[in-house]
């Protein structure tokens, strides 16, 4: 029907291309007609001219129409998700998502694993002893029918083009391009089912848009692309300068939410979650503003709601919800080191990516597709940026287990660590956590 | 050694690649340890930010030294080729290098086939029975050293690189780069074992190159990187806006250039075959400036020994050289048919890429790399761009065979025809043959 080599010149002229060809590229892709090495060409060619708002719209639908799209018709409550670019210690979905339940929202949440220097949100979860995270469509409806609340890893036939173009993407250089990595994002969210979606985009030394300019950009063009997809989406930018939380590695940032949750810890990591969740409020229309939502949240907190709600997720996914209450049912790491303050002064920085790597190369985090994770190693960080320390006080607590090459390991952690961390006598602000919000 | 989706974001991002990551790209390539679809990224990464004059040079040698370089060395006398970046109707090879090794140049000449609306100089010289193309590397050399030219077809160890690379980039929509383009030609014509190049390059209707700026970068990089390589390059950039001399199609263009060494005919063809001829004699340093050498050009038609070259030639390649003399012994087509003006007026321009893709769809040349080419059919054109002409005059005589759809085939030639002649009444100049010289 059309010539593949002729779609990828009129890409590469900066002209646009038609519905009917973007259809047939995404569809004869995603078959095997169309060949990977045509298609990386394309991806590159989009990378330098971009796709048009048009364009966008029908590739991200051309992309969703290659699966199933989940659906939630049967459950009349307002169904909103949130989707983080991902960064270093970033774990809001397992304190946002309960919040969220308990106020009434329906959160169905489809996640990814980790690659690289950032944690995914399935290995976190599983964590938890007995968790099942590969659920069939029927029970995932029907768990979230029941607790509004159900977080499971992609089902097989959800946007088979994702898992193409994304596989070819990663060794192709063609994954950062905005308009590919807003399709891929849209396409797996709306085949959820959701009605809207609330983005955190992350910017920064740690996250995958280091500058405002970028960041600013993915989150305008996944605005848009969700109105024209009618859901209603709401993007926060924010700081991935260093890492989010306290807590590093799996079991124990599952830890930190636990603590959040209950009221127990106050800190950047609450308070975004908490924004994010209100947000999810406004936008199911549980709330009429914001201010209510924030307090709608905070009470959810107080009440011991979202707590529950945490509980019912992990039992109705075949977990132990004992682990809420004690975290030594959470596989725990055989030593404990101490990092410390090389110098006295102010923390200015801690490398968000640096920590991460350090994190991954642990054990915490996968550098190729098919590592394996301990998922009871990683940090716990006891300063931050603004923080003033003197010479020898602890940083940060390594927690780690015995291996082979652990003693190297240990070394390159610390190494890492090390170039992490910029201590300097000048008065320094911690960075604004929320730098824009963009609907 | 290297991670080839690193190398593929250096080069989207900009950056130079080096020596070492130029070659490991071309031998994993090669060899086929890199996949397609990572090469056609960078190819298209390459197609917008180019490589630069280091860059060109090493990814030029890094495709040399992927096969054999023919071993010249036994011959002492200069050896100098031609290439033409091709047009319609462009067969100034048969003409050129009989002058030139009358002249004394040796003229290794390997060339390739048609595809598309431009013929192949090997189709061409495969209308003559018996010609062989495929000759060994030995047989080559000894012809070559005999009778100073030799015209075959790409052996099979010549620059693999390169067929893999323009195997791809066909199918890519990553023809189209200067430098991509240049390597190609270098890298085969330095393999050939020559001591120096004259490039023609057609721009225009009719050619890869539309434009004049589009041709002058490609005649500029391809000196610059020639001045590099050691090599003595010199680019005449000459007009496709209407087919070059009078015939088109296989048998029939050779009849011309036949003509043309006898002296009989003389048009823009034998004037730019004489002219390139001349330019390759001042590279050779067989004439010591280009004036000398038109007058040793002449003279090699006036003399016969031009013509007795090209016998020479034919006969030491297999080939019947009785076809020089009795045209009836080349394929004939079986029938003619006049195509005449619509209207009377002066010609204004006649469309060469229409002219080609006419002369194709009659047989002449190939839609597909597989396709069969009927050597007898074609064109003689009667008028070109600035001859007056009256209604019903003839223009261009159609030399056709028949075959299934032949009758189908003639009106979409005709329609094409139509499209390609315009004829008003303002008067017009017949475009300027030689426009630019670069050394």
């Amino acid at each position: 029907m059309y010539r593949m080599y002729e779609l990828i010149k009129k890409k590469r002229d900066k002209k646009e291309l038609t519905s009917e060809e973007i259809k047939w590229i995404i569809n004869g892709y995603t078959k095997g007609e169309i060949p990977d090495y045509q298609v990386s060409a394309l991806l590159m060619a989009i990378y330098f001219n971009s796709l048009n708002d048009r364009e966008l719209y029908e590739w991200t639908n051309a992309m969703i129409k290659t699966g199933d799209v989940i659906d939630l018709s049967s459950i009349k409550l307002p169904k909103i998700d949130k989707h983080s670019t991902g960064g270093v210690g970033d774990k809001t979905s397992f304190i946002l998502a309960p919040i969220a339940a308990a106020c009434g929202i329906v959160v169905p949440m489809v996640s990814g694993r980790g690659l690289g220097h950032t944690g995914g949100t399935l290995d976190k979860l599983e964590s938890i002893p007995g968790i099942k995270t590969e659920i069939s469509n029927k029970d995932f409806v029907s768990i979230l029918q029941k607790h509004r609340i159900c977080l499971i890893g992609q089902t097989k036939n959800l946007v088979p083009a994702d898992k193409k173009l994304y596989a070819l993407r990663d060794v192709t250089g063609t994954v950062e391009s905005i308009q590919l990595i807003c399709s891929s994002i849209m396409s797996k969210k709306i085949s959820e089912g959701i009605d809207g979606l609330v983005l955190d985009v992350k910017v920064g030394l740690g996250a995958f848009m280091k500058t405002m300019k970028d960041a600013r950009s993915l989150a305008l063009t996944i605005v848009n692309l969700g109105k024209k997809m009618n859901k209603k989406v709401v993007a926060l930018i924010t700081d991935m300068n260093q890492p989010l939380g306290q807590n590093i590695g799996n079991a124990l940032e599952l830890i930190e939410c636990f603590d959040i949750l209950k009221g127990k810890v106050v800190n950047d990591l609450s308070n975004l979650s908490c924004e994010l969740a209100a947000h999810m409020l406004v936008l199911g229309k549980v709330a009429d503003n914001i201010q209510t939502a924030r307090s709608k949240v905070a009470n959810s907190i107080v009440s011991g709601e979202a707590l529950i709600k945490m509980k019912e997720m992990i039992e109705a996914q075949g977990g132990d919800p004992c682990v809420v209450d004690d975290y030594t049912r959470l596989p725990q790491a055989k030593h404990t080191k101490i990092f410390i303050a090389k110098q006295k002064g102010i923390i200015q920085e801690i490398n968000a990516e640096e920590v991460g790597l350090a994190a991954m190369s642990l054990g915490a985090g996968r550098e190729k597709v098919d590592s394996k994770i301990d998922h009871a190693v990683g940090f716990v960080l006891l300063k931050k940026v603004g923080d003033r320390v003197n010479k020898g006080d602890p940083l940060l607590v390594i927690h780690y287990n015995d291996g082979e090459r652990i003693k190297e390991v240990l070394e390159s952690v610390q190494f890492r660590l090390d170039r992490a961390f910029k201590i300097d006598k000048k008065p320094v602000r911690p960075p604004k956590l929320i730098k824009e919000i963009i609907r």
